[in-house]
């Protein structure tokens, strides 16, 4: 298996939406860090979330073991301190080991799911 | 914290729905433009909007500040001129730092909403 | 500005929804290929279609002007054939000048609109 | 036509809904692996499913003909093992041949589908 990955991926459009429908957990609006990491070593994260008006905050830190994938709700990002809901951000990835970094959105804000996703930029 | 981006962005599929339903402003059917600017340097942006059959307009400017993301409605672009709803239109994203630039849309034309995003293709 | 773009491009997961629901021509299921030619030249495309179990139908021709953008339906390109709704393809898109090609398909078989787009993948 | 693709792709966010709504077959919560061989040869492939919580399951074979297509649900990956529904997991796809891999996912959980689409990430 090559070398799988990158050590630093970029995400510009993070949002959570403020309100939900349906059944929780699966039905909760949502915005979802998935990260793979196929190397034999466990990879350290360090997110750093931007915002429009403030100073970035971070590092979050995020292990995600070795031959392991790992899907966090930003939601679950809580130290230093959560990110706000209904508020505009953007994120950076950090890894000391290559990994794959995609985003996730479900918006259960109206009666229906709506659901978006991109592979983060991958910066180096 | 490397250097994060490029500075030159392409987006081919642009288009603003003309109608909406649900509660505004969160729902109201639009394009967003997503930049993140993690350099310590602010990043003057320069947009052009290519349409299907006239001649490009442009440079809408726009500023992201050192260390901020910045989502911005394509609707809220308005000088030179605003951007026609239900117009196909492209984007071209020019900065004089590197940026990271995503664009979501969000359709309300029908009762409940539907949601896509794509990273820009990176130029240079 | 810089040469935007490629001349090759892939996207494998083609599909038109067989049925619709809601006003047409905006709700209408879709599949649109949306190419921005920013170069000073005319851009001749060649557009071949790739099935699961027969061989590959093309070139359809396109021409995106310089400086403009066209967004096409693929139930649109009827020559040599028409793409069958509900059948899985992929497409592969040549320009003889450097484009940028995304695609976005919109889903209305139920009820409510489902969109998702992907930037294509540059091939050269 | 150039050589078209790479031989290694990642695909972090994968997730098959529980529970669908609507028509089956075409309504069903899905994830779609959507593979084009642009090659003169058959592709081989070995896809391998990463999990969050035990070792990674694989490889599964699959062939892809020459100069076609081939959408595959996950769903279908049955042999080692079946892929669990509402179960994070991670996905590498290797060929002997270059190919270009996308994912698509159609969530019917609630009464009307989403839909989300990557391109892959190329390895390489």
């Amino acid at each position: 298996m090559p070398m799988i990955g990158r050590t630093v991926w970029a995400i510009p459009g993070g949002h959570i939406p403020l309100e939900s429908s349906g059944r929780e957990p699966e039905h909760l609006s949502q915005e979802q860090l998935c990260v793979l990491n196929a190397t034999d070593q466990d990879a350290h994260l360090r997110i750093t979330i931007y915002y429009t008006d403030r100073d970035p905050v971070g590092p979050y830190p995020l292990t995600v073991a070795a031959r392991r994938t790992r899907h966090v709700r930003y939601n679950d990002l809580i130290a230093p301190e959560a990110i706000p809901l209904d508020c505009d951000y953007a994120s950076v990835v950090e890894s000391d080991v290559p990994v794959v970094v995609q985003v996730i959105r479900q918006d259960t804000s109206q009666a229906e799911n709506a659901l978006m996703s991109v592979i983060a930029f991958p910066v180096m």
